[in-house]
C-alpha cells in the first residue's frame, strides 16, 4: 500500500476541506518554490491551483501559502508555519490509514480477482 | 469528528475500489435486505445502485450481495460473509481515521476560522 491506493478527504469545519489533491499541491509547492511548477506537476492550470489554495488560505485564520514577486528568482511561494503543520498533518492521518487498510484488509486479499492478463 | 467528517477511498486492486459511498450502500442492504431501498436512502437510482455491486462482485472472487426473487417478501438481496467482511474492515479503517484526524489536527482546531454568522 502507498498514499496513491487511498484518496483521503478530510472535512475540518464546513468551510475547510483538505485531500490529497491539496496536500499534494502543498507538497509541491514546499518542494519548488513555485505554485506554477506545484500545479504544472500535478497537470494543473495555474487558475486552479490558485483556486485551491484561495480556498485553504480562506479556511484558516493565518495564511497556509505565501507569495512574494520579484527579487533574483523572480518571487515564489512559500509555506508558512500553518501550511507545512496542516500538510504534515495531513500526510501522518495518510500513513495511519494506509497502515490500518493493509491490516484490515490482509484476510480479504486472497479472495481479490488477480488482474487479467 | 463522524464518518461524515471524512470521505476514504481504498483502491485495494486496479479494479477494486472501494469508498463511503460503496460501503454506505452495503449497510444499506444489509439492514434494508433491498438494493431499492439501500439506493432510495442515498438518492441513488437502482441502476446506479446495481452498477456499484456489479463491479464489486466483480472484483472478488465471489458474490458481495446475493439477491433473490419471489418468494413471500417478493424476493430480496443479502450481504454474502465476503460482502459484510469488506464492509466491516472498510468501517474499522474509517474508525482508525478518524479518530487520526481528531489526533493529528488538533492544534490546528484553534487556528480555524469559525464558520460566518
Amino acid at each position: 500500500m502507498t498514499s496513491r491506493d487511498i484518496r483521503l478527504r478530510i472535512i475540518l469545519s464546513p468551510e475547510t476541506l483538505i485531500g490529497s489533491g491539496k496536500a499534494d499541491l502543498l507538497e509541491g509547492i514546499r518542494d519548488t518554490g513555485s505554485i506554477a511548477a506545484a500545479g504544472r506537476a500535478m497537470g494543473m492550470s495555474y487558475k486552479r491551483a490558485w483556486y485551491l489554495l484561495d480556498t485553504l488560505n480562506q479556511s484558516f485564520g493565518e495564511p497556509i501559502v505565501t507569495t512574494s514577486k520579484g527579487g533574483r528568482n523572480g518571487g515564489g511561494a512559500q509555506l508558512t508555519a500553518t501550511g507545512l503543520a496542516v500538510l504534515e498533518a495531513f500526510r501522518r492521518v495518510e500513513t495511519i490509514t494506509i497502515r490500518a487498510v493493509a491490516e484490515e484488509f490482509a484476510q480479504l486479499a486472497p479472495l481479490m480477482k488477480p488482474p487479467d492478463h
